[in-house]
């Protein structure tokens, strides 16, 4: 059912008009901003008042003039507002601090001790956090809230847990209000490929973008689509499921039941499978001797350097699975026509290249529409800690970008 | 970049969230509307008050009270508006014209006959159209424009079709502007996909969804995708390209350059062409006569048939190509997360039940989410003249749902 809309829902949709169309420039004039933003020189005249008197946004001097009255810049001011990140993956957990500008102030990663109860690693995590803002000397009234990432599925409702993939004690961890009691701070929690989209779209190759999607390959493989300017979170919050897209009908066995999923076949687990598996038959490759020292040495990282060094067995295994995230990306071409598809997380750390060639080339190849608009591919440079980076910017994100739906959205 | 919004866009849009929820219900009173948009007691009865006046909705008699102040129960005025729908397929043309609540009145549908020249045939679809609103006795100046649905692609803003499969001379034709000229009424063009899902949300299965994906097996095979309440087209107008998405990865080759699109294994054609090859190998089964006496006498209305009547041959081809659709559903419950999914077009003629087992069977056991949220899906009620019909409901939809979009749209 529609809802329908009011005068002050209009008001603050629109100051975070202006913000969002100031904080995609560099500097940027009122007139400019009136101009890109369809509104008059007297809402924007207000609006920028407010937002200088509150200390968010600063003057910046003056803008080179073409004659006629002269211009003065405007520029989010970084250190008006900070949001921590907190990513726990099924093996470690990152936590960052970010300026207004989503720029990584300071970083903490711990690997998971095996078996370690959620609330104890929760509470740590909030320890770690406050250490961070308390070496960066950040005003806590500054501190706009705590965003915090997973691995689907999320109730982000509830903010809880639902599941944890490969930890099997993580159910129905409250999360949102454990990490709220241990901090102090307002706390948003979402899936890990969402945050990690969020982040791209506020400081990395989604800053101009309507429409991208985000193939996030971590521990496991999941996806974000940023469609209309929003996340499209699907009726369930279940949508963007990307890894259990099936690439190969007959297949590897994948967790879902299924075969032949990009989970089964690209995740970094399968990856190093493969490698091991080929050197297990004796076949040549600058792993050879780290595999007979212990198999156990061959690592994602071991394989994705090798692969890089142009090792053949390396290679040709990272090359498909290349190949079926391609596979992937044309499909995301063929039924969302984005303008931009990012390859983030770990998985793409020394093999970026490698991807974002085959990607490149079936986008440019293989769509329908390839002639009309040829989609983009891109890999975050937030490969490393991207997730925790986005969840950081979800905080700045839900505070400051302008949302459609809360224009219609139903306060009875 | 984000646009801001201003009054006047917003009383328009509230005009239409309520019109929308009347459209919603059989009878509805000013009270619940107000509930269920979360406007206010005053703007509903202002809004009721001109939509009154303009004849577009009737108030309908007393509703059941459970005491205090009776309620008048509003309703849409089915003769306040009338629509004309075009559907130009590849093989044939489809005429509709439809009431205020989307209810065909009267259909003529005509094939074409090869080689016609494309402003001939707009012509001639121009004259049936006048003379099924002068048998209705439609007042014309309540007639509010004329829907063209075409396979894609097609430039929305220019109304023009960039190409019709299968008809190479059909290249850029001004479709909008030359059925403007004859009918001298305003011109809605869109896919024939698009068109289908608008009219599904207009009148069947999709009239209480905000997401839903629509498959559609026409001559070709296209999709639409009504997410967040609109149809999502992509930043190139090309999004929903159900296709071709890969259902075989070394399947028969397909005219985009690829292999295994669902577009190269389950059109009509390649149905018919697998049964054909079967019968060709001496395989026993109730279409061997026909195929005796005229191979081209095995059409795919003939196997749809010999399939629901159990036919082994035709069953099995059939089969394999729900089991196909099937894979297609599963790919859009996992990326999509959405409500239902609806198959129609006339490929799904004769085979429906077929086609809605498999589907749902794959949609109850196989997305990685299905223990949360199951995937409904549906075949449309308006299998033959969807098109036609959805065409018909686009000049509804246009004129009367509230679009979010309009809010933020630019009019400098």
């Amino acid at each position: 059912m529609f809802s329908g809309t009011n005068l002050p829902k209009v008001g603050t949709y629109n100051v975070n008009v202006v913000l969002s169309a100031i904080q995609a420039s560099e500097d940027i004039s009122r007139v400019e901003i009136a101009q890109r933003t369809g509104l008059t020189a007297q809402t924007v005249s207000v609006i920028v008042r407010r937002l200088l008197e509150q200390g968010i946004i600063q003057e910046s001097g003056p803008l080179p003039s073409a004659g006629g009255k002269p211009r003065t810049a405007l520029r989010v001011n970084p250190s008006a507002a900070y949001a921590v990140g907190i990513h726990f993956d099924p093996l470690e957990v990152s936590i960052v601090v970010v300026d207004m500008l989503g720029r990584e102030l300071s970083r903490s990663r711990n690997e998971i001790p095996a078996g370690r109860e959620p609330e104890v690693l929760i509470a740590e995590a909030a320890k770690v956090a406050q250490e961070l803002l308390h070496e960066l000397d950040v005003p806590i009234e500054r501190v706009l809230g705590v965003g915090a990432a997973c691995p689907g599925p999320i109730d982000q409702d509830e903010g809880q847990v639902i599941s944890l993939p490969r930890n099997d004690h993580w159910t129905d961890v409250p999360i949102k209000h454990l990490l709220q009691e241990c901090t102090g701070l307002d706390v948003i929690v979402d899936n890990d490929a969402n945050a990690a989209a969020i982040g791209e779209r506020w400081s990395g190759h989604g800053r101009d973008c309507s429409d991208f999607a985000f193939l996030y390959l971590g521990t496991g493989i999941g996806g974000a689509m940023f469609l209309s300017n929003h996340i499209y979170r699907g009726v369930s919050l279940n949508a963007g499921e990307l890894g259990h897209v099936v690439v190969e009908p007959n297949g590897a066995p994948c967790y879902c039941g299924g075969r032949g999923c990009l989970e089964a076949m690209c995740t970094t687990a399968s990856i190093v499978r493969d490698v091991r598996a080929e050197l297990a038959l004796g076949r040549a490759s600058s792993l050879t001797a780290l595999y007979k020292a212990n198999p156990e040495l061959v690592d994602h990282t071991a394989v994705c350097l090798a692969a890089a060094a142009h090792d053949g067995v390396a290679r040709r295994v990272i090359d498909r699975a290349a190949d079926y995230i391609a596979d992937c990306a044309v499909m995301i071409a063929n039924v969302l026509d984005v303008e931009l598809i990012v390859l983030g997380g770990k998985g793409v750390i020394h093999v970026a290249d490698i991807y974002l060639q085959r990607v490149c080339e079936a986008l440019q190849t293989r769509p329908l529409a390839r002639r009309v608009h040829t989609v983009r591919a891109a890999i975050s440079a937030m490969a490393s800690s991207g997730a925790a980076l986005g969840a950081a910017t979800l905080v700045l994100h839900t505070a400051f970008a302008p949302d459609t739906a809360s224009l219609t959205s139903f306060d009875v």
